[in-house]
């Protein structure tokens, strides 16, 4: 049976517009005002904004880390995403050394399958580069859909690349079609002023921020911008946090390169004051790179509106306040880092973003859904409201006001770092390929529900447009 | 009666996918690829994109200018435009000091009524700012919807403005709602060098580049980008040309100002040798500011893919060769300033830019018409194909090849700029407002046609979305 | 008779040593540890620094200004100037539009004229640039020895130049050997912006500041970078007073432009909030550029430091507090800009510069006096101590403590802008030309005994080095 | 007895003056014209300049690379030295992991003793930093006067420190009060490229360029400048060769970062076509970083010229090309890097930059001799012509014309780099210590005569200059 959703304002990473869709098998099929209401369920949309579902490019569910595991799974991740207008995440699949990526596909197959109410996909983590790995990859690209490889500046000893695997992840990915992703900072340093601070007894979370100072970012950020450009690939700088990072890309884009950055919520509306609350609850704010000081935030604000970053992730990575962030009281270094932000991602930048007027309304699509789907291989199935592409769909409320708390969210966790943070705007309901998956405010999906997706190589849109005309 | 265009690959700033257009009343009605052919005039659009059409923000038809007046006027001038896939020119209506805007405005409606075969608004160009300018302008905007104001930072003695007419102009914008264009050269510097090099007896064409160095433009760019920052104000920088310039921008852009910058298909695949041809020649490569040395194209191709650039116009302003360019044989000076370009801006644009990969297909489409619009208050009714939007639209083969001519071009000039430029992509049909002007690459619009555009305010688009939801 | 000056400690800007100077005839003769002491007045300089004498190259004495007169003349200012270490001015000649330079030089000749109590030089401020003035300009340089041209960028309708007349005098100033000097802050700016204020009713001191934005200087100064450039010419950038003109001045010098800044003490050490002083005090802290925020003195200090500015002049400009700084007392801008500073440069530089750690002790030598030297045709007869040159000699007790205070400084007016501030290091004694001007902290000086210097061209010396070897 | 030195023209890093100087046990004792010539050697120095000796910072004598070992010794490196005017060179002591420090500074101790003809000092080469070292190092910069440390970010698998090294000795450096200098280049980078043009059968000395290209310069430079930061700590970047490293530096310094860089005779005269000669002669300008394109010469220039870049250096390196050179003629990544420059740095410096207006004379012995003292702990017994110096010195006659060839030159190899070049401008004599090393012309010192020298601590000239007045 068809769908009509009606009387709703269209709004994509171009256009605003007045008009009605009409769903079917899943997929848009048309736009217009023209459609018969016969045999077709409808949904009034009436003061409603009606928008691609939102990507989250950057989420961590299910997921070991320091002997403790992230508290949501691809169910409670993708049920609190669903809440907040997202309908795909894209999830990292760790690796390690020695084990054949397609064991940790695999394994991350299994975590998802069953689970997830929205679509998703996969990036790989490239935990190192030798001849077993640049054999699997191929395959990881053609047959797993798998076209975005990430690589760890920081984490020495466990996550942490050199340059050169770096780099010739660089080389690799352009041969390949692959995006790389890059955690930018310099873990060299990071761990010679955590263990300074350590020996100096300087325990508490707020030195977590002053180990993982700006520079660090920048240099991490600068030096991976430079490879990228010497190999002549392509970088998406995760987690971009501070001004000195910025710079970088800024510079590296206007030479030439092909570099991206992503920032997220918390770097745009929490500072590094947060880490200093009392009775351990900094810990709370403990992400990598560390919040920063509040003038950095109208830096990031300004990259977006200027295009300089393009697109934002949750990094959505909870543990629980009680037994998980706690196993670093007596040692900041221990605590998880991470927070849980996949639920309001979308409302704290509608909110801050364009009811701010700090960018505009199609930014804010083309910054939450479209440009993601365009550089990880998912549009137009993904990312836009056009004839053809998935029906997933967000009708949003632009004036409902709400508070964001613990007590309400969907996410499985014990605390929440925006509580009590005011936002005006809302997901009413939520299609996934034209099924509700939230209605009217209530959940209404299916654990198991969501696929897996096969992304597109890299770079392959222009491939794809020719391809239409024949 | 109905029309479906069939069968095409729609392409706008962001989308690219498969479907038909039903267009009615002179306006998208319905996209999809379920429209009934009944009682429908069917366009079969196999093969071909199928774009909004484009605009062409500076344009100069009918002009005086140093003693005579350029060629194109708002018939050929519109109708060559047609055949190139632009729907809209926004004109500069030229004022003089002393003389009340209203009659300026009322003479460039003389011009245009009756002779433009396909849509036009006008800027306004600024030549003073006094009590009797202050008090016209709010009845410019509001009741004639001239929304762009224009200073020259060059022609000294002619247009020029001091800094404190574009500082005024710059902050009485800001509070009335427009956006304000600046010619970017320094002209006391240029008078001097002009003056100079005539002392010494160089006379020749190649003398107007180098009388107008790139510092000249730089300077002025970055000036004029630090008096917006301060007035808190928008600029669009005209016929942007050189390195020196876009660093500016850039630097701006990243300091928060809200400024935005045009090039022009000449300084993108022309340059400063050109001026050198014998026999007189270079004349006709003779624009302001002039053709810059080859380094400065790479630069402006990658300011455009990053965004620190984001339109393309044409700067249309032609004289023959033969009785007008020649006014400067002996005294570069006196070459009136200018080129046919208004035909080929999208051609150029498509066939270096997309063909070779500088550049994606939406953003060919932003470029050239969807950005243009939003900037001069033109979006959503052009600019873009979205249900509601006027039929404005091109029917583009991407694949034919063509060789620039002035044997073959439709403007009413002797020469051609780019005459023996292979350029690959050409507008099959144009149509404005649902009727064909271009049908199978042959005239069949009419003169009178095209109707004055009245522009909303700049930045109005927030407040146009909210209203859309009531 | 000869002089032995024993035991101090010699400081050049790049030499620290101890040895003693033997003078004569005005001149310093030797230097070493050999120097029998008979014959000779054996002046001990134990325990203190025995710099050459400071220039300041930046002094308004005995200057007509809107309406009333600075009040240090060449005989207070001088005195004062000795003092604090200073033992060469190079002032300001004012010169009005239509009449002939060498009036205007005259005028300023009979005002230092048996007055002056240490050397003496002039600029010439350039009002016009016509045929008259270049005729005049050569005699200028070649006969008076005047070798550096001030033009205004601000002041609009009373001191400010356009940029034809900027350029042509760069290009000017090049051909004949001269170096420009530029007070760079954009006029027009500031002048609609002071307008807007007055209309407002906004009239008390701190709109000096506002009016003045630190945009308008950094504006002027990239404008006058670029403009020196483009005519290869070179330019001293005076009282350099925001971040905003530092950058400017750091890639204009990265690019290869000959350009050079000055700062004065009053931008390093005093900041915008002293402006807000209420019963109208903040009037005595009104200078052109005005007093930044805070953040702004670290950049120039840093700058000082890396060399990215070169020299601090005082900018010298008093008037009381009382009847002239009264003046504005209902109207910011007929407060008389500029304030009483020529006793106190040294002193401050050297206790929050050199004491402080933020410069070099032989940094402080080139700043206050070497480097002005050299860009002002000085060099060697002053700004050094070698063999050979003139021996204006400060002998300097750097661990004395002081408190800087209208009560006790030795300038005739009734306030001191660094009232109550305490500076480390004060010169005991100095010599102009091998006579003591100030002896134990006593003036011992006479006025007339200063004489007029006559400038050699700019960049003279490499010339005049390759005259040595013949 | 005593010497004097009559005639010459003095030159410092800030004077020009003509004056004789008195000599005696070794320094200077006085400065002046008054000198009795009765029991004093008198030296004409009539048309000459007299400089302070040149002191290299950057020598690699008698040290072992790539199983070869350099061709000049102390002694023939030495002479060499002294015929180009240098009277002091330090040079690096290479340290192997494992090793107590104390041995490999014996090891050098051994190498210089009885063979330097000129002073001499080590720089300490650090290839680990752990207990055992960190234990040494107080000894080797109180006791041994080592007071600074390289590290080398290139040559990967054998000298390449990774960040977490290079940041523990920048901290550790700031600490103990010595000097980090730097190799910066990314190792991994290079590693990599050369690995890729081996496997593709590109063996050529041309690729030695191709795979170190100025990005993994630049990138290395911003890294170590942004750590230096951070650590607040001082940094000296040895062997500068392109405009991406420069660039890093200026940025750091405007940062306000203590950062210093030092460039070499090849990188401003000699471009990365030399590489290409035929013969395998491209294997005689295999230096790292190698040379770059002809464009950054005048960058280097500009830098030197505006204090961006403080030092020359030689990076003195030499081999045979018989026999050292060849052994990479099957591959270029075999030949031993460096090249034989120690006799020719002053003159072509003096020639190319004095001679030909790119720097002031004074710039010459800032760049060749002064900073290289200060910066290294030698001033002021080292590095400039004042009271109390060592009397090292150069008599040049700057109008001397000369050919540099491997037939003429004092060095122990078979070629030389700049082959053909003519200098004008040449050290007539020279004087260590008061004694002659070089007598119009003739090398007239001695094996041995050269003694070590025990260096400052980096910074404590302010110290030194504190207990003078004591």
């Amino acid at each position: 049976m068809k769908k009509i959703i009606k009387n709703g304002i269209i709004v994509t990473a171009t256009d605003t517009y007045q008009a009605d869709l009409l769903l079917e098998n899943g997929k848009i099929l048309a736009i217009g005002k023209i459609f018969s209401e016969q045999m077709a369920e409808v949904i009034d949309a009436s003061g409603c904004y009606v928008f691609p579902g939102g990507i989250d490019p950057h989420t961590h569910l299910d997921m070991p880390f320091g002997g403790t595991v992230t508290k949501d799974d691809f169910e409670s991740g993708t049920i609190a995403a669903a809440f907040g207008g997202t309908t795909t995440v894209i999830d990292f699949c760790i690796t390690s050394k020695g084990e054949p990526l397609k064991n940790a596909i695999q394994t991350w197959h299994h975590k998802a399958k069953g689970k997830a109410v929205i679509d998703y996909g996969f990036h790989l983590m490239i935990s190192e580069i030798n001849d077993s790995v640049l054999k699997e990859l191929p395959s990881v690209i053609n047959n797993e859909g798998i076209t975005s490889f990430k690589v760890f500046m920081a984490y020495k000893n466990v996550f942490q690349a050199d340059d050169a695997m770096l780099f010739h992840t660089l080389v690799t990915a352009k041969e390949l079609g692959a995006l790389v992703m890059v955690h930018a900072e310099n873990g060299d340093v990071i761990d010679y002023l955590t263990k300074k601070a350590l020996n100096e007894g300087n325990t508490e979370p707020i030195y977590h921020a002053l180990t993982r100072p700006p520079e660090a970012e920048g240099e991490a950020t600068g030096r991976a911008a430079q490879l990228t450009g010497l190999a002549n690939s392509q970088l998406y700088v995760v987690h971009v946090s501070c001004a000195n990072a910025v710079e970088k890309i800024i510079e590296a884009r206007s030479n030439g390169v092909d570099i991206w950055g992503e920032t997220c919520p918390q770097y745009l509306v929490l500072d590094q004051t947060y880490l200093e609350k009392p009775n351990f609850e900094g810990a709370k704010y403990v992400w990598s790179p560390p919040l920063r000081e509040k003038s950095n935030q109208n830096v990031l604000w300004n990259a977006l509106k200027s295009g300089q970053l393009q697109t934002i992730g949750s990094d959505q990575c909870s543990f629980d306040f009680k037994g998980q962030k706690e196993l670093g009281r007596s040692d900041f270094s221990k605590i998880p880092n991470g927070g849980p932000i996949i639920e309001d991602r979308m409302s704290i930048l509608f909110s801050e973003g364009v009811q701010k007027g700090r960018i505009s309304l199609n930014q804010f699509v083309d910054i939450t859904s479209t440009r993601i789907a365009k550089l990880f291989g998912l549009f137009p199935k993904k990312g836009t409201i056009s004839v053809g592409a998935d029906a997933d769909i967000v009708i949003f409320n632009p004036n409902i006001e709400r508070v964001i708390s613990a007590k309400t969210h969907h996410m499985a966790v014990d605390y929440n770092a925006f509580e009590g943070m005011k936002v005006t705007g809302e997901p009413i309901s939520v299609l996934s390929k034209g099924h509700f998956v939230i209605q009217n405010k209530q959940f209404v999906g299916q654990a198991g529900n969501g696929q897996y997706l096969k992304r597109a190589k890299y770079g392959m849109l222009q491939q794809f447009e020719e391809k239409l005309l024949m």
